[in-house]
């Protein structure tokens, strides 16, 4: 059975190898994909969103996600089934909001704070090795998700919010949402929401970001402009990102996550 | 049959994936587990306590660790059997040796410099892939210890030194151990130590680092401080450890390993 | 079977993740080796290099390597049989050229830029994860060779220029070919250009960079210098390299790619 993991423990330490002990001392022969351990420390919304990107590139399996900034509060630990058959497991902060939605709802989820599959004792800190963990490999190894943990109704879930872009006049008032280690910023929009922008492909785009004024070409891809310019381009996940071609578009404009940028057709 | 890995190595390079190629060329359904390849190069302490912390949430099986400063001179290169049955491989400069004491001393043990399992002809500097991976990779596909050296005294290895822990007046004297990469930092006392100390769960304790005076709490989890705030907190492995709550406190108490740390209750 | 990765996604992204899932939905048990994902960013030459490096120690199976500055315009992507009887896979811009010259030559190659076994719709900017990914894991999962694309005839493959060493009166002109995370930089240079240079094993030379000289040993490994001094030395793929013990070369001398390196006898 696939078990994937998405964490902000980095690669540094030995907090992911030893989610994988604990996962193979269960499951021995389970396989293991580690679609990222690099989203930034506590940033929720970032993880959040990587997940509901990068889950239809995965088998059905138990995906496991932890960003965690209230491990050891009261916040919940769960573990649920999508409508597609696939099993989230992680803090009830948002973290799953937008892969369950992605995935076809919550069908089934259960409270696994206090489950029988933890390994006691509970750290306060460490989660991923005490209960995310061992409760997936539990559930990939054939555990019913009924005897995981407590029933809970899925409207109790917690849910991330996003900024919304918006139209003013002829501008698009949009926000960069995440920014990868090239310094590509991903924007809360997509080509959709440019019909009747009038930026189409091939065109110049003005972008404001801070007050300041760029000038970008919304392009197919990297090598459609010089070294050094910047465009705006439908990124692998089919959401608009802002670039610079062998550049570093985020430290350039000072983009960072909601940062605003306004985008005006030229 | 599992084999883990742990290093000094570090991800950018190649060191990491020729070593998984020349397990998977010996014992292809091997399953490998990354420990870590984080450990600070040439730091054979750190890797040692990592690797004492880590092998209890591994399966059973062969356990690799090289931070190896020595390596291409005549130190030995080792492979044991420990107590509780795993078989661990390294060279013999005290790196494995807080991992064999926790997991029921050494039963046996082989000097596996010249071992019939090395890749020839073996390199000066690389034997991660000529010695310590062919030979873990040949015991996890079921050869014999004994097959694979020359018998060894156990006597005979080398093990680390910890400094020692003391009690100055009302004041304990710690150590700075292993600083990850959040810049939490563990120190040579667990909770144990502090029986006496007039020290308890909530209390205020005043940290004095190379002269400087520092507050904090001793509390139980992060979020029991605002964000900014020291903290005194039993880390995951049962270990007491400084942090700052979001925040590095490695670097904002001048923490490293060895540094010396006096807790005073307040 | 085994598929093996090598690229400049790095680690913080998803990149490498998705990569994973692609594989394993369609060949879920396959043996996946990362051999490195820290190729500098868009550095296909020390890609070439550490692939030819490297490939000898995997087992014989589908080896993917993407480095792919022109990722969305209109070169190639291929897929190609080696003598040895390996499977490469990659864009046709150098970065396989030094592998498959290592394993055999070319035996048959074909153009995968429109395969069958492609993710649809193909993104402009993430080939790995639509083109390289899923022909990979239908070549591991037993798809043959000429079914994954159009027929391409092995002379119109793009290969990689290396510089050339040179003899000038008493000493050796090379060139830094790339650099590890240590700062230790491997030169165009292997043991056997030395004949008749007078530089031997223990040996003092002299480095000239930038200008710049240096003195060095000719060394069998680090421990043979004193910390912070310079050595040659033959490392683990045969290849000389320049080093410093326990220090950084390449920063200390500003050893980059291609930058020229004199050696002298002393």
């Amino acid at each position: 059975m696939i078990v994937t993991l998405l964490t902000d423990y980095g690669r540094d330490d030995d907090f992911v190898g030893v989610c994988h002990g604990v996962i193979r001392s269960i499951d021995q022969d389970a396989h293991i994909v580690d679609i990222t351990h690099g989203i930034r420390r506590y940033a929720v919304r970032q993880g959040a969103i990587v997940l509901r990107n990068t889950l239809p590139y995965m088998p059905v399996g138990v995906h496991v996600a932890v960003v965690d900034p209230q491990v050891g509060t009261e916040r919940r630990a769960v573990a649920l089934r999508t409508g597609d058959g696939r099993i989230l497991v992680g803090p009830d902060n948002g973290l799953l909001s937008l892969a369950w939605e992605r995935c076809g709802g919550v069908e089934t989820a259960v409270d696994v704070t206090r489950s029988p599959h933890r390994l006691e004792p509970v750290s306060a800190t460490f989660h991923g090795r005490d209960i995310f963990a061992p409760v997936a490999a539990r559930l990939a190894a054939g555990a019913e998700l009924a005897d995981a943990g407590d029933p809970l109704d899925a409207d109790a879930l917690t849910a991330v919010d996003l900024p919304t872009p918006r139209r003013e006049g002829g501008e698009l008032v949009a926000h960069a949402l995440v920014v990868d280690r090239f310094g590509n910023a991903g924007l809360n929009l997509d080509h959709d929401d440019l019909a009747g922008s009038r930026i189409t492909l091939g065109s110049a785009v003005e972008l404001e970001v801070g007050g300041e004024r760029y000038l970008a070409t919304y392009a197919q891809t990297f090598a459609d402009v010089k070294p050094g310019e910047l465009l705006v381009y439908e990124d692998a996940y089919r959401t608009l990102a802002v670039a610079i071609n062998r550049g570093d578009a985020a430290s350039t404009l000072a983009l960072s996550p909601d940062v605003e940028v306004r985008l005006r057709p030229q």
